[in-house]
């Protein structure tokens, strides 16, 4: 029998679904999930309700672990190199949250380019405002979306129907899209300038206090990505020299963001706390399905689907 | 020399572009409105600035007024009767605030889908959340829009890029659409019912008891048409029953709403206190265009468009 570690939140999904040649156990806590870990060639180890920490010890005490699941696009929380040199392979969220990511940005650029924080708290107030705080529109903008994923083209998509101009940069470009060096040129094209691509060597610090100032003055930043991609330091001093319009963060570094950090204090900015692709319920169950499917697949000696690839860092 | 009255704001954008025959004159308060109203047979009164009462006055002293032109989409605040009864024509300013109208109501649907405001209410607290308030996504929801015109159309299209399954409501329904006696029955099939319709005797308290307890239990009410439509007191009882699952309410009766009103209080129920149509800058510019174009017209005997028509009431 093979041995395989789950969340205990699929276990009604997956009852009488199963293949007999597995031995399907599940935690429910992160204690559970640590004990369990050790026995599992299979294992999907998501589980974020006490932080990071006990699926960072699960990871090392995985020393059977062949394929490892995860629910999340950016795997860069795990330690990567120690899985790959175990010859772990590990199937990826890819497009699971796009759409829920992409419905959430959207909501933040909105409420950014209409100063919805202000009428929200005007509600808080009772108070009826007479002119709206915020008389931007997306309609006529520009955005450049620097990583053409899944989650990159959900949220093309959907700008698209509000008349806004969007520009992709993927690693090779083509097909209308930008390279990985053509779009820094034309930064101050662009009044949305949004991150989601994967956190590597590459990428890190991509946003720094160059590219902020090749930005347009009302230019709004959205990182969908990770906390890593941005210069964080130099973004506070341009919010705070107020060298561009705002700011939708929804990584951070580190995360949580400590309470004394001054981006808190911006009211342009929106800190949405790694929120976007947590605002879903299909999630679990979506991963499920792909499980199911790839199961027949790796028993036949063949990789499950989407992989990993060690060589590309996502 | 035919006398037109004027915003101040627009004097500048028609510099040099008005005919010989015009004898422009504009005010910047609304003391001036009223004080050149009695003389205008062109008149742009369009003045929010201190409520609608200098607006008010002004249309009882337009005794020779011809042409009024506004930018609203929605006229029911003007003394409809009286100003027809004098023959006055109006043109309204249907399709002008369309797009931003339709950005600020996407932004309020995906608000109350995500908790949005109780995530803005963490970054107060500078408290980083460990999961998302609300957890809806618009795609695969299904919305009814009751009144199809150019607001309806331009929300549409938007929300069928979130993959919202979007039914449309007229007058004499067709081509996918509902009719206005068809979409009762109907109502308890959808997520979302979105109010867009003018504010006529026949819309008045369309939305009432009986249609709150037919929608979905969380189905969520959105009011962009006028406060006049729904009635208020059913559904503040009914979202204190919670029977639906919230509101936005874009209008209310009356406005502004009173601060010791229940409905400032639930935290499913955002107010935007009118502001949809104002968090854009573009249409004192459109109207100016579109007045432009119609001078010539109407100095031809021709009426200009687009022109209310008392019969429908809009």
């Amino acid at each position: 029998m093979t041995i395989a570690v789950f969340p205990g939140q699929i276990r009604p999904l997956v009852e009488g679904r199963l293949p007999d040649w597995l031995d399907a156990r599940f935690f429910n806590t992160g204690d559970e999930l640590v004990a369990l870990a050790a026995d599992a060639e299979i294992g999907w180890f998501d589980y974020f309700n006490e932080g990071i920490g006990p699926m960072l010890e699960a990871f090392q005490r995985a020393e059977k672990l062949r394929w490892l699941i995860t629910m999340s696009a950016g795997l860069d929380y795990m330690p990567l190199d120690m899985l790959t040199g175990r010859g772990v392979m590990i199937t990826k969220g890819s497009g699971l949250t796009s759409a829920p990511i992409a419905e959430y940005t959207v909501m933040g650029m909105l409420a950014l380019a209409k100063g919805f924080r202000q009428v929200l708290h005007a509600q808080d107030r009772r108070e009826w405002l007479q002119d709206s705080p915020g008389k931007r529109q997306l309609a006529g903008s520009r955005a450049l979306i620097v990583g053409f994923g899944a989650i990159g083209r959900e949220l093309a998509r959907r700008l698209t129907a509000f008349d806004v101009e969007v520009v992709g940069v993927t690693r090779s470009g083509g097909d209308g899209l930008l390279g990985l060096d053509d779009w820094r040129p034309r930064l101050g094209e662009f009044d949305w300038v949004i991150l989601a691509a994967p956190a590597t060597a590459d990428t890190r610090h991509m946003i720094g206090a160059e590219e902020l100032a090749a930005m347009k003055s009302d230019a709004i930043l959205v990182n969908i990505a990770r906390g890593t991609l941005v210069d964080q330091q130099a973004l506070t001093e341009a919010l705070a020299d107020m060298r561009i319009g705002g700011a939708m963060l929804d990584v951070t570094e580190p995360e949580p963001l400590p309470a004394d950090d001054p981006l808190w204090s911006f009211d342009n900015v929106h800190i949405t706390m790694h929120l976007t692709g947590r605002s879903q319920t299909s999630a679990f169950a979506d991963t499920t399905e792909r499980l199911l499917a790839n199961l027949d697949i790796y028993r036949s000696g063949q990789p499950p689907r989407p992989l990993f690839d060690p060589a590309l860092g996502y």
